[in-house]
């Protein structure tokens, strides 16, 4: 056995170098290092110390080859700016405690093909699971091809009512919303929103006009404005609602975003926020609701819970038992000045 | 040889799945599917198959422990929001189009205990090499431990001169800045920014004094106000500023959330934003600088195109050849609708 060891300092030690260090044939390096009987005790020795002098990390690799748990997950993401997906890393790492699983995030960029291949890549890497995370809410089709590890999908469910989709309750995340609204003694309520195209729209829509329901309420104006995600439209619909409704006493938005634009429209307009008129939001994005004027009042989709729960059912699936179910889980109201009784 | 595979559906194939399904031992299954020449056709083909069956996925793995690259880089972040880190992460993957390498991320949240766990996770799935993405611009430890493949900081450079860091030219940022400002025929120029215990806070003013000084003048007041990163603090500092020179013909502001508020302010003061004063930002943030009243002019500082060297000098390393030296890139300027010539 030479002492010095002879892998190139710029890629990482394999087995083959470990087994040349050593002496000895891949094999008998491989059953040494799996810890296999065949061995002999001084020639597993020879393995195990070439391994050590060599920085070659085979606990992972070996376990995966061994099967059981490898403590790793796959987290498939096609969302842009991290937003939605990391916090659900963070959940699903922390539902098991640090140093217990790490999650390698992948982004796909809703792109078929890199998806496919990072699938593959996480797979040939004996990830345990995976999770994947839709950039909106919107129901996608499940992942090609055969996936020989669970996999749960998070934010957006899985087309096929087979898999396991942990979402979240987005019709109850609107409701939540008008039924803090209705607690103000709001009775005037307009619902600003994103896109019709996103379910994320249509189901915050869907629970606004089921608590105004339950109150014998109508939303303003008959139904929601529909409109884009952004600032720049919240200003321009708080604009259309005060002029086609002056009776309006609160609105509710689908996004923070819009919501931090019809703040803006409403200061401009001279209309007291929350007195006169109150303003809730959807996200709870701290970087626009914590400094907008006055601060926002919002729902918070909880995606470090989600994050949490996917871990779990993943986890679940992995060690067999009961397969898992579909789940939504509701949102929580996080008050700021924006929203208050009406005087 | 069986015709069912036996693996529980719950979990991925291993070694010894493949090896029983085709009764061969875990030896022989590994040489078949290593592609080595003492396994009798029959027997690898045999081997082969049951993998098929199993929808085992040796590839990576197998050419991992032959040595060569797996075309997978880990990239360890403690970028909570994602902001800088996924732009990096697209960058990397880019540099070497769809389908080549696969990054896999991971978020330390500035924990050393968990970024060491990760790290072990990652070199332990075989990968070629780590990128390390900083939280701030601030120079960081290196990674603890013998590291067996090379590493590219990237966004944050290592305190140690030895290692590769590849990183936004601040000071040049703010040069650009504060350039772009005088070529609007503007002199009287305040700089309002982040926190001072931040590199990038001093960087970027030490750029936009030292252009201010090429022009023979000075920054308004003499110092930058120094504050916080958030729109709050430019919406104080801006009537500060007001207030104490009412000359102010430009304000150029360390991040897009500080300008946001300065020009809430400016607006609030009837101050018209670009011709009386025109405004400038920092980080090209999308969601702040594309929806403000006006839009907001900002330096960019192309984290995609960081990204994109940083996975080349990672591979350049890997393969290794004269070792990669650190590197520092200019960002650049948007203009949007906040900046003008002086009328």
């Amino acid at each position: 056995m030479s002492t010095e060891p002879e892998v190139p300092a710029n890629r990482a030690p394999t087995l083959t170098d470990v087994a040349k260090l050593a002496g000895v044939s891949v094999a008998t390096a491989s059953k040494a290092i799996n810890g296999r009987d065949e061995v002999k005790a001084a020639t597993r020795a020879r393995v195990l110390k070439a391994a050590e002098l060599l920085s070659f990390a085979p606990n992972a690799l070996a376990r995966a080859l061994l099967g059981g748990r490898t403590g790793t997950v796959g987290l498939l993401t096609s969302d842009l700016e991290g937003r939605f997906s990391i916090p659900i890393l963070m959940g699903a790492e922390d539902a098991f405690g640090a140093g217990e699983v790490s999650v390698f995030l992948c982004d796909a960029r809703g792109d078929a093909i890199r998806e496919a291949y990072h699938v593959r890549a996480l797979l040939s890497r004996r990830v345990d699971g995976l999770i994947v995370v839709g950039s909106s809410t919107d129901p996608r089709p499940p992942l090609a091809g055969a996936i020989p590890v669970p996999v749960v999908y998070a934010y957006a469910p899985s087309t096929d009512p087979k898999d396991i989709s942990i979402t979240v309750d987005n019709v109850g995340g609107g409701r939540l919303a008008v039924e803090h609204l209705l607690a103000c003694g709001r009775r005037n309520i307009a619902h600003v929103t994103g896109e019709p195209g996103f379910a994320a729209a249509r189901d915050r829509a869907e629970g606004a006009a089921a608590a105004l329901a339950d109150a014998g309420l109508a939303m303003l104006g008959g139904q929601p404005y529909y409109g884009s995600w952004d600032e720049t439209w919240g200003r321009a619909a708080a604009h259309i609602v005060v002029e086609q409704h002056p009776e309006v006493d609160a609105i509710f938005c689908g996004s923070d975003q819009i919501a931090r634009g019809v703040l803006e429209t409403l200061r401009d307009l001279g209309r007291d926020v929350p007195h006169a008129i109150s303003v809730i939001g959807f996200d709870n994005w701290d970087a626009i609701a914590a400094h907008s004027r006055p601060r926002l009042t919002s729902i918070d989709m909880n995606l470090e819970r989600l994050g949490a729960v996917a871990g779990r059912r993943l986890f679940a699936a992995i060690d067999g038992g009961d397969p898992p179910t579909s789940e939504q889980y509701p949102g929580r109201l996080v008050m700021r000045d924006s929203t208050a009784p009406s005087s």
